[in-house]
Formats: C-alpha cells, sequence, structure tokens
C-alpha cells in the first residue's frame, strides 16, 4: 500500500488522483490532502478517500470542518501551516503536488526535507525556482517524478537510457484553442473561446497558458530543470492530435517517444508507480488506425511570442523565470477576470521581463520577493 | 574495442554493417567475415577491414582468395565449415548474423554454444527455429540483439520495463512496393517493380517479402519468440512513411514508440552499442515537421493473404513456421527468377502449408528435414 500526501485536491489534477487512487484502493491510500476553498467538492472527497489529514485555506473552513467531520478521525489544518504540515505528513511515502501556481514551492522544498518523493504536477515550482528544487531534491535523495504529461513522456523515453546519449528533448504542443488563428483574430477573443481547450481537459489557468502557449514555455523551463538539458537542446513542435505527448532523440538519431490518447490519469498513476505500470481499466486505449493521421509543424516564435518569452528567460536565469511566471500568473488571472484583453497577457509578461533587474543564484527569499515585486508591479499597470 | 564475426557480408545488412564499423573504426573491429558469392564486393571488403578469417561458399573460391591475399595473414575457410568457423571465432565477442534465409540457422546455434552474442538480422533463424534458438540462448546466458528495424524498435521501447507490464507490440508495416494496388493490380506485376519499395534500401529477399506482407509475417513470428509475446499480442499496423518502427503498448495504455528516418544503420550500430548508443554522424536526424505528416490505417488480411498464412503458422507452431519459411523462400527465388508471377508466390505457400503435417516441438533434425522436403514439394510444384 503506497501511503500519499495530495496537495491541490479538488483542482484538475487533484480530482483525477482521487481517481486514479480509487481505481486501485487496494494499492494506494491517500493519507493527507489540500484544498483550497472549493468546499462541496472537498467533502465528497474527505467522504470517500477518508485521510487522517485535511487542510484548508481558511481558519473558518477548518473550523467548520472539523464540526462537520467529528464523526471521522480527520485533523484539520489550514493556511501556509497546514499545506505544510499536509507536504511533510510522516506517514506519506510520496506527495502528489497539484496545486496551481508559484504557492507550491514552499511546501515542495518542506516535503523534500521531509525525504518524500514528489509527483509533480506544479511546474511553476520549477518555473519559479528549479535549481533551488532540484539541488534540494538530490541533497535529499529523493525522486522528483514529473506528472505533466509532456515531461512523463520524456521520463518513460529515458528509461533505460543513459543521460550522455540524450541529443534533444521534443516537446509537443497542440498549440491550444486559438491554434488556428492568426494574431489579428486574437484581438478581442473572450475567455470562453480561450477556456475550449481541442485536446486535453485540464484547470483554467493551464488552459489559458495553453492558448498563449506561455503552456508550453513553462513546460521548457520545467524540462531544463527536470532533465539538467541545456535550452539549445529543447525542440517544441507543433503536433494537433496530442497523441505524442514528447519525444527524445538520441545521439545515433534514434528517437523514443512516449504515445496515448489524451488522459491525464496516465500520466498521474505512472508517478505513482514507476519505475512498475499497472493496469488502468477505464482509460481509452491507443488506435492510431482509427485517428488516421498525425500532424506535426514548426513552432511559430512570431505568432507565440510568449513561449519565445520564456526561453529567453530561461537562458537568462536567476530570478527571471520567477518573474516571467509571476507576471504569467497574475496577467492570466486578470484575464479571467475580464479585466484585460487576451493579447494583453504578453504585453503585461513583456512588460515586466524588461523592467525587472536579474538577480543570479537567488535563494528562496530573494526568489519570493521577486515574485511579490512583479506581481505588485503587474497590479500597478493594471490599475 | 568490440570484436565481431560478421556472416553475410556482402549483403545489404552486412554492407551497411561494415559501414558503422568503419565509421567507428576506434571501436569496433570485424575479426572474421563471410560472404556467398559477390566477390568483387567481398575483395573490398577484405581489404579495408582485414579480418583475420574469411569463410566463402566453395572451395575454388577459397583456394583463390587465399593465393591473392597471402600478403595479409587471413585465413580462408568455406562452405558450412566455414560459416561455422567464422560465426564461432574465438576472438570475436559478438556475431552479426546478417545471412538470408534459414541459412542462417546452423551457424546461430553454433555461435550460441560458443557463448557469442548475437545481433540478430537473420530473421528466418527464429521463423524456423524459434524455439531452439531462444532456449539456447537462455541455457547459455547469451544476449539476442534484434536488428530487424522494427525488432529494434520494440527492443529500444522494452528497456527500463518489465515484462509483465506489456499489453500488445503494434509492429508497422510500410505496405512495400505494391501498398496502393488491390489484388486485380497484383496481376502481371513485374520483378523490377516489386522491387521498388517506396522507403527502404533493402536487398531483394526481403523487397519481395515486403510487397506480399509475407516479411512482416515473418517479423510477427520473430517477435513472438524475441520477446515471448503471445500471437493475439501482436498487431500489425499499416505506416506508409515508415518513420515510427514499431511500438509496444503497457497495461496502462501508454505507448513507448521507436522512431527514426529510415536507416538499417541505426539498429545495426545499436545492436553492436547497447545498451549505450553512440553518435553516427553521417545518419540523418529526424525532422518530423518537414515530413509534416505519418499516416496509419487497418491491415487488411484479405489484401495480404501471406500475413494471414505467418499468423495462422505461428499460432499452429511446431514445424509450420518452418515450412512457411521454406516455401517462401523457395517461391521467392522462383519469381525473382522469373519463373513465377507474384500471385504465384502466395498459392505456393498455401499449398505447401496445406500439405504440411505439423510435427511439435521438433528437434534440429525435424526442423531441416521439414525445411528440405518442404523446398523439395515446392520444385515439384514448379516442374
Amino acid at each position: 500500500m503506497k501511503k500519499i500526501s495530495l496537495l491541490g485536491a479538488t483542482g484538475s489534477i487533484g480530482r483525477q488522483t482521487v481517481d486514479v487512487v480509487r481505481e486501485h484502493s487496494d494499492q494506494f491510500q491517500i493519507v493527507a490532502l489540500s484544498a483550497g476553498r472549493n468546499l462541496g467538492l472537498l467533502r465528497d472527497i474527505v467522504s470517500t478517500v477518508k485521510p487522517s489529514m485535511v487542510s484548508v485555506q481558511s481558519k473558518e473552513d477548518c473550523t467548520a470542518l472539523q464540526a462537520e467531520f467529528s464523526h471521522l478521525d480527520i485533523t484539520f489544518t489550514y493556511g501556509s501551516d497546514g499545506l505544510a504540515e499536509v507536504a511533510t505528513y510522516s506517514e506519506a511515502e510520496v506527495v502528489v503536488n497539484a496545486v496551481i501556481g508559484s504557492v507550491g514551492l514552499e511546501p515542495t522544498l518542506k516535503a523534500i526535507e521531509a525525504g518524500k518523493d514528489i509527483a509533480l504536477a506544479n511546474k511553476e515550482t520549477l518555473v519559479t525556482a528549479g535549481h533551488l528544487v532540484t539541488s534540494e531534491a538530490r541533497k535529499a535523495g529523493v525522486k522528483l517524478i514529473p506528472v505533466d504529461s509532456e515531461h512523463s513522456a520524456i521520463f518513460q523515453a529515458l528509461q533505460g537510457e543513459q543521460e550522455k546519449d540524450i541529443e534533444r528533448l521534443v516537446i509537443t504542443a497542440s498549440g491550444g484553442s486559438f491554434r488556428d488563428r492568426n494574431r489579428a483574430e486574437l484581438e478581442g477573443v473572450t475567455v470562453e473561446e480561450a477556456l475550449n481547450h481541442p485536446n486535453w481537459s485540464m484547470g483554467a489557468k493551464i488552459t489559458i497558458d495553453s492558448a498563449s502557449m506561455m503552456n508550453k514555455g513553462l513546460e521548457v523551463i520545467e524540462a531544463h530543470w527536470l532533465f539538467g538539458i541545456d535550452y539549445d537542446k529543447i525542440d517544441v513542435l507543433l503536433h494537433r492530435e496530442s497523441i505524442i505527448h514528447s519525444m527524445v532523440e538520441f545521439q545515433d538519431t534514434s528517437v523514443i517517444a512516449q504515445l496515448g490518447t489524451p488522459d491525464m490519469r496516465v500520466p498521474i498513476q505512472y508517478a505513482l508507480t514507476f519505475p512498475e505500470r499497472m493496469p488502468l481499466p477505464s482509460a481509452k486505449r491507443l488506435n492510431l488506425s482509427e485517428i488516421g493521421r498525425l500532424h506535426f509543424s514548426k513552432m511559430d516564435f512570431v505568432r507565440f511570442p510568449c513561449l519565445k518569452y520564456a526561453y529567453d528567460a530561461g537562458r537568462t536565469g536567476g530570478t527571471m523565470t520567477t518573474v516571467l511566471n509571476a507576471a504569467n500568473e497574475e496577467a492570466v488571472a486578470a484575464f479571467l477576470k475580464g479585466k484585460i484583453s487576451f493579447l494583453d497577457i504578453e504585453s503585461l509578461i513583456a512588460n515586466a521581463l524588461d523592467w525587472h533587474q536579474v538577480i543570479y543564484n537567488p535563494g528562496l527569499d530573494a526568489i519570493q520577493a521577486s515574485d511579490s515585486v512583479t506581481r505588485n508591479y503587474i497590479q500597478t499597470l493594471l490599475k
């Protein structure tokens, strides 16, 4: 029985993690979990999962839930201390980090310090502080197992291979909800249109990031840290069907790819069963003859400037990727609230990157300060 | 320095093996080799490779070459004894078996007995006597490393994976030279048309086998023995571009595939470097955005009956696959000599399979007897 601590239980990845655990209740058990403000869904999850510890955002919700679930032996807690308690819960072997945004950084570092393996769905953690997270993980001897479909694909393709033999990583990109529109056609697009991803069912933030191609930019930075590969050796390829989830080219020109029907439960489960696999009977098997054709085309950095910003920030390094991420989080939140247009997301990020004075080799304090001043800066621009 | 014995040096795979060895002359050395009757090419290879032992088909050729190369310290030998001497040459660590047809069986068994790892390009060996070869290799503790691009792809996809997790092997098929013709359009096709393979540059026998889809049938049987997988779990998928060389589906629905520009030197080199890789600077890197589209369609067993015969023979087992292979070898040879039509290949094989009384669990004698009587039977039908 593998015991799991789940951060971000009510988000898209969190819910699918609960599904995977329930499909294998003889193998997996969620012993601790955290959630934000979606109390309705949290109640359902707590009732079925029956964890030993639950953390929520506010003290009020914590008190209310403690009373409500007094018939079960559950410790309720809240806030960033609560999140840290869940991340370091003693019984858990592995922490699934499925929170959204750079708020995932601190609990990740605490879980690493506590010796937990990390199944990482929170890409912002590596974007904002990849050097800290990977060096801490190495020191603590814990595994960082990717949950993102692209990174899981690369991780799977690398099994049985040697780092020295890697020539190039190829991350595939569906193109997101606006892939068939040119830049002029992006003027005045609505939030609803942006949220309509062609292949994947995901949370709002990542779906907007997919439409702006920032999601792929974050993934390039994430791949750089996870696999220790130079940015020059990480390519992005447009592949509209999202069937090839990503690939690794080796020095003999051989390419290993991982494919499948788009279903996040597959990489979630793999992160929990690695290095073994388990059946996932409810997943749809890949049928390439039914699909018929797979399409590929070159990434267009003019059409998708956010991807260029991400490569540039990654190559600069230091706090530049922290700023990229913080500006993006604030801009996407403003777009989702209807405060700015879709194209404003890009210009706000470009503005923040221009404005920022990079700090090289930042510690956690410098990262958190850069994150915070960038958010304030964006808020000032939004006024 | 890895020392190699090369059986079938002047064939397509043999020549490409020589290319790979020459591209890495600091890593690989061919210490012994065999050839058939292509003495012109053999002379070139011997002059550059300078092996310690060379075996040819006839005593006359052997005597002539020994005189001709008296300035070099090379032992020349001939016939099946000579082939066995090359296969068991003491200095060689690995034997690349690139001969064509079931004549590759005996030297493979002898090399295994001598404790050599086998890089196997000769699929007929496993088709005709898969149970013997695999059980002898297990007993001797030697590796059987596939060279066929499809099996190399599966072998690569399986690195770092566990046998219990395999759900299905998917072997891709380009469709061969006649893939865009229906059965009526196969009447009267010429040898030249059949030899014009759309993707791969290969020897005559395998190119005809590709056109009849028997090549894929032989590969299904080869995969069954190499990877120990039931025929019900081996699928064939039409994929005209030959970019995905084959795939493995695992029990979690995840699929691992190996891709590349069609170039046999890649799997040849991998068989020699496994489990590591080495650069192959002269090979063309895969560029999927240049290719643009990959196509897939369902295999049609009515259009390609040879594939059905192969599955049926494989499922029957025993000497049935020996007969399938022997009948095919004789029929293809007759077609290449212009004695029969392309569609006669299929009917001769079907006839031989109907006629044969299967022997289960055959030893080497029974296999050789079945092979021989089948060839005689086909020759009688050809009169």
